[in-house]
């Protein structure tokens, strides 16, 4: 791939405007490696026609055909996982097999929008009085958006498309303008399993792209995935349109160790969700919580070994732990934040700018802080970086007071064996995802992803059984007939 | 009931402020038949204290006792229904009758509501991967809110609370300031029926109480029942304060009369849907559309018949069919809207102010228009008074194009024996709840009622179903367990 | 209560034939309380064309209405709940408060099936085809009967019959002779509230009634709870004769105690579990599992001292924990196993036979067996009387290899504080209804009952979801309408 | 493929045994095309071992892998259509493009198999009491059967076994002994696809391989497709020996066509319905019932018009509308059932043996009764060929009473425009799987097949939600956690 040119898909075709170019850097090497155009106002217009004018047909095309192109698509991706994973990569700088984990979870959504005809049955009843029948249809709702991350590039997109078009919907996709490709060549790999021209188009572009899609009366609903404040102004700004809108934010998560957890397990699950994808996810542990000082000072010396063997470069090298930062810029921001820390009083245990790192692009260690409180802009901030914060309580009450106290609540976890402890965490404590043992409890494709708090702004969660209430309307239908027709022998003339 | 001060219902108990009072007028009669305070801020901050106060134990109630006070209040409101219907013809002017089929409607709610245990199920995954398993349990949100109409004053808080309290939320209810006495007596029986205190709170007031529960952040979800600008505004305005909304608004619901229906089941069906309760119902028949000239001739000929019939009068005398409008001022608009129509072009066949009716009060009559087209303020604006708008299409195809190209997409209907047009209609139309040879498809309890376009702003419909999803907030845990524990022998000291 | 005889009801009335009569008697005192009418083949036939009549009518009334009766049975079962437990405890012998837990039980499955009309609704899917739609309506079977135990008087018809007749059919129901009382008067306050007569029939009797049931036409499903034997033979018989069949029958419930277990809340738990209603129940814990000698000395030490204070008189005193077993004959045979206990090796550390009891009545004291091992009758039988044994495993997977091995598999519990314990349990272990520190792992209404292995023949289990997919038949439906109609002016001749 | 053996294939290799060979005929050519070996008992008990083998690892694969298989399947199923139809035509003698539409419909239960994490969820309650939860799992049974018929030996295998094996069971197998290399190589491919050895077992034989499979208690459930009688004795049997059973028997559907039907679209239908495959399908329609004389004048002079037009002949031959029937003795038997209906009174319109026929083989040309009455044993019994029934009623009454007077239940059709013609028919039928204008209205396979009266014993049909209800047991866990724990600071020794 020798810096290519990412342009937009529309009506099933590659599509270049006149619009402005913008550099894409190689994170491994902070080499330019493409360019990506940023839509005109016009290119969007004509992606939203394309998607009005393949409406019609794809909406009336039963449900079970609109599955099947996922069942080729499935195929499809898989054949082609390389490709897709290096496009991440080259991008993005994830290592070579956190991009195929992420595909590979992008996938399974496809898996689940092919069940559609199950998905989209609707509620029948008979006699909702004498001789009345009433049920509901879960319609398409026409022409509808997404916009997308650049942490998951492949994964976000195919948390909402397949889901949308399965339902009947057309769909307009704006990727993170950092690293579109993999989206758009996932979109091309769909019309080659059969999605008609216009059902999915991919326009690339900036804030302008958005605030137009937010803004056109023909697009019903947006689902948005990316930080908290904007996240809080799509749903504002979409919902003064009048559409539908759900918009997921930034996180803080929290996994909280409890003294009788298996610490090894622990360790181990904590280094690869706190510093997995350089700490770039939304699901990301960034807080650790230990409960009473044994625990935590356990904790620390376990980390501290294992952060020492963490083998970080180019994610081309799948024997890399952990890739580059997305940008310059991103780095720059993290390192910040290991100064702050400091200078608010935490404790700097590992500082990943002491790691063996590779002379160009934007690596950076992982880091550790000890002795973290609630007041430093480290615990308060999502830093998005390899960071994990650990904090001390005394006891559980004190973690999930700390959990329930902050701005977030999209992931966490605890660590433990102890069957009440586990229950009492995940009955009360106010997040939307909960793992038990498990440090980053992302739903499975057939259930859904939503946080609280902050953390999500809208009611309905992304994919699985609320990705398909959010893509659908629902029309109620109440029936009955007139008593005297052809029964009674009223004579219809009927043509010979 | 002597000219009574209706205050408002915090942590169980009645309580006055030193807050503006209004006056309420009997729209039968014209005379002031009580005051209702409208809240000071402060008195809505002591609500929201008193919800949030309650939740907690409300929160941990199983939902089998929380559901068993909706058994114990249909007993009671079904006791005290004769009171209950009284004190809505006496400040809305509807029949007793029809404010017995209100409270009926209301009822049923209460019903569905009693099945909480089974409408809380979430879903459960065994093995989502090697000895992991994954459920989905559905939360309150906290405390919550319902915003209600004038027109049906106790069935659409009906809608609301039963439902968001029964999932364990805390509710806040602001009626119309018009008519509230009737949901604060229900909401005074439910306390009787064991509703614990601050579980259901009711402010009366205006505007002023509306703005300060949308942006007061402990407020965590709006229901919204009323016209569209403000339906709009509300869901902007809740949105942007971060909280869920669904705001319900207005509506033009067409009639479409086939040259094959039953013309006297559609006459009679169109008599209730279009002037019961005085047009003033969001699931009125405002337009009638028939298919071909010869039908609407005899469409036209048995109205006139059937309206001169209509008996209007004071809503405590059950043989009349029409009460007054809430107001004199809302009377008056609706004749502006009569003299509009003839100047515009309209043939008004019959004039509701020629109707025989009571000296004082806000009475009208019902009207009917032929000839009537799209371009006209009488077909565009939603009048909520006793006038229909009959149009003259060639075919089915040209009567959808009319009801698509409409702003309102609440309800729709049908008239019809034959089998394809209904199922091309009820396919094809843009509207949320369509009737076939049902006037008023206002869908049943244990389905969801939400119209379409401009007529509803959100993605989850009022009650049923969705009422269920939009009143609880998705919590999925993700769980294995260490592989060493008790079952390896691990020596737990258990207490002696 | 002096000496009544115990008729039918059939088609809303009490009948009595001139079948022979059988006298019932008073456990506590063995003294002759009534008799029973057992109905001759001409009255079976009788209910049988009293349900066949009423169910044109019942079958087409909403399910709405249907479920309306269920709201109004329940304020009449709680209203005559004194008289209710009286019954039961006269005729069963259980103590007072036992039979209001039992009644609770019952009730909770009226609650349940007042949710009909969200439990009936089918499945609906639009565009199966181009224009072709399918939807799934469960209908009622027609007659359908069940046939109940002693053990649990009031609240095993109401597992039944409620959900039966809300799902639109009409029931036959056979209680047990032995204490058929309150199951008719039930069935009498059904009528009252609202049930139309011939709906609900009860027939009295025994074996020849059973039979008569099972072989006729017109019964279209049997429900039947039992012992094992019978449960086997009426599953192959109502089989052979065409019909849908679950039969639920016996158990031998283990009861694991792991190292970690809170012993404590263990004893206490097992006290309830082994000896309430003497054991007579089919989810009661007979067999406790110690895992580990130390937890087995503990163990037994606690119950010794708890079982000393145990209670034990006449169920019309609320003080005591125990009453009389079902008659002379059982407590006899438990007799019996106590002695074959001890013959067969086992070791019973407390002897029923010594305990302080009434002289009149068919009371036995609590028995503990030590050291049982799974040759001994008294592990391999199902005595259904206060006898606990306990035997003892060096680990978990002993435990569960007893259980697995055992014909039934009814219910078990295990009492830890692991989480991976108790999962791996609940995962693996061949039973039906699990517990987790739960020692009566009873479903709740809006779950379902069943055991699996010779606990119940069938793929349905009891109540709840399965109950009413037992009581309906699915019948499907797929439509689509003829291109050309009235939509394409197809002139239909309306009348005029 | 040159007279191939037809052996088993066990634990995902193929097996031959000594057992007896069976000739297997291309019913085209009357030639022998190959043996089937019948299974020896230790052939069976073979196969029990491989399935009870391979079931404890296949019952703890995730769900999301098991249904994976179905994917990979499903391509595998289209890459050989061209030869699985061949194999279908060659040795039951459909036209290669039924045979087509046959292997398309099997397929689509592959598709809704491969939504099992989906279609496995159970349902989770918390606090179905203070802090206790409960939840259903789906669990698999362990090791079940399925006997299939010769009518249809791509499709019928295909509604049992992949929804039976996602959802953790391990499958035997036996195909019609007439026609079984289809079935058989599918089962190759289902283990190229990635299915375990053993999961997936073929057994061929006869009656005793039914037998044994039917007494043995390793197997959990049986699902059998075939004729009444042997539904009902092996619902018996099976049911006797403590199974689960659905049993699903023959059918003699009826087509009312009422006056206003659109009788070209009727004839047309009619046509395929029953002469397609010869009339050798449960859902055939056998029996037309025309409302008024007019209606039964104008359909016979359409019908006898098309039935000239039938081209019958080789079903390697795709330009033929007909092949020959399974053997020489059905297609006698057949030739009876013309000469008995001529007896009795019926009027033969098209005689069958009249067509122009093949020399070889067992064709049998299309044949019309008019004038049939109810008493005839050409309408009492399934004949299973192509002979179209005409009986003529006045009205839809005496239409639907004949059909609700028929043993036979499985499905029927009503030929109208009228709505609630339809409405009235679908409700008040005591059959099955009900058209609507559509003749073979075979539930989609995300919906559930299954007849009413003698067409099917058993509580669950086949495939869709039923076939997975049928497939599971349910398992109800109720958990509570003792309250003094880990939170509590109880000092659990954790290992260091």
């Amino acid at each position: 791939m020798s810096k290519p040119l990412i342009g937009h898909l529309i009506a099933g075709q590659p599509y270049c405007d006149n619009g402005q170019r913008q550099p894409l850097y190689n994170p491994a090497t902070g080499a330019v490696c493409g360019e990506v155009l940023l839509a005109q106002p016009a290119t969007v217009e004509r992606a939203i026609d394309a998607a009005q004018s393949a409406y019609p047909a794809w909406r009336d095309t039963p449900p079970l055909k609109r599955a099947r192109v996922m069942f080729a698509l499935k195929a499809l991706l898989e054949a082609h996982a390389d490709e897709l994973c290096e496009l991440i990569t080259d991008q993005h700088g994830k290592v070579l097999h956190d991009a195929l984990g992420e595909l590979q979870r992008g996938i399974e959504n496809i898996e689940y929008a092919a069940g559609a005809p199950e998905l989209l049955k609707g509620d029948y009843s008979r006699n909702v009085g004498a001789n009345i029948d009433s049920w509901s249809d879960m319609q398409p709702l026409g022409v509808v958006a997404g916009i997308t991350p650049f942490n998951f590039p492949a994964m976000v997109p195919l948390w909402m498309w397949p889901l949308a078009v399965v339902c009947g919907n057309c769909f307009i996709l704006k990727p993170s303008e950092r690293d579109p490709a993999v989206a758009l060549r996932i979109a091309e790999l769909a019309q080659q399993a059969g999605l008609p021209p216009g059902v999915l188009n991919v326009v690339n572009g900036g804030r302008e792209v958005v605030e137009q899609l937010l803004d056109d009366h023909r697009i019903k609903a947006v689902s948005f995935v990316g930080s908290t404040p904007i996240a809080a102004s799509i749903y504002a700004r979409g919902s003064a349109a009048g559409k539908r809108v759900q918009a997921l934010g930034g996180a803080k998560n929290h996994a909280v160790i409890m003294p009788d957890a298996d610490l090894d397990n622990a360790v181990s699950a904590l280094m690869g969700a706190a510093f997995g994808s350089c700490g770039e996810r939304c699901m990301a542990i960034s807080a650790a919580v230990a409960v009473g000082d044994a625990t935590a000072d356990a904790l620390v010396a376990r980390l501290r070994t294992a952060m020492a063997e963490l083998r970080i470069g180019s994610g081309r090298d799948n024997s890399n732990d952990m890739g580059p930062l997305i940008s310059a810029e991103h780095r720059d921001k993290v390192i910040g934040y290991l100064q702050t820390g400091v200078e608010q009083g935490a404790e700097l245990v590992v500082d990943g700018r002491d790691a063996q790192l590779p002379a160009a692009g934007y690596f950076l260690g992982a880091s550790l802080f000890d002795r973290v409180d609630a007041s430093m802009s480290i615990y308060r901030d999502e830093i998005f970086g390899p960071v994990l914060c650990l904090l001390r309580v005394p006891d559980l009450a004190a973690a999930m007071q700390l959990i329930d106290d902050h701005q977030y609540g999209n992931g966490t976890a605890i660590f433990t064996r102890d069957g009440e402890a586990a229950r009492y965490f995940c009955d009360n404590i106010s997040v939307g995802m909960v793992g038990v043992n498990v440090p980053l409890p992302v739903p499975v494709a057939y259930h859904s992803f939503g946080g609280w708090k902050r953390s999500l702004f809208g009611d309905l969660s992304a994919y699985g059984p609320d990705g398909v209430r959010f893509y659908t309307q629902r029309k109620t239908v109440t029936q009955r007939w007139p008593s005297s027709g052809v029964r009674d022998g009223i004579s219809y003339s009927f043509p010979s």
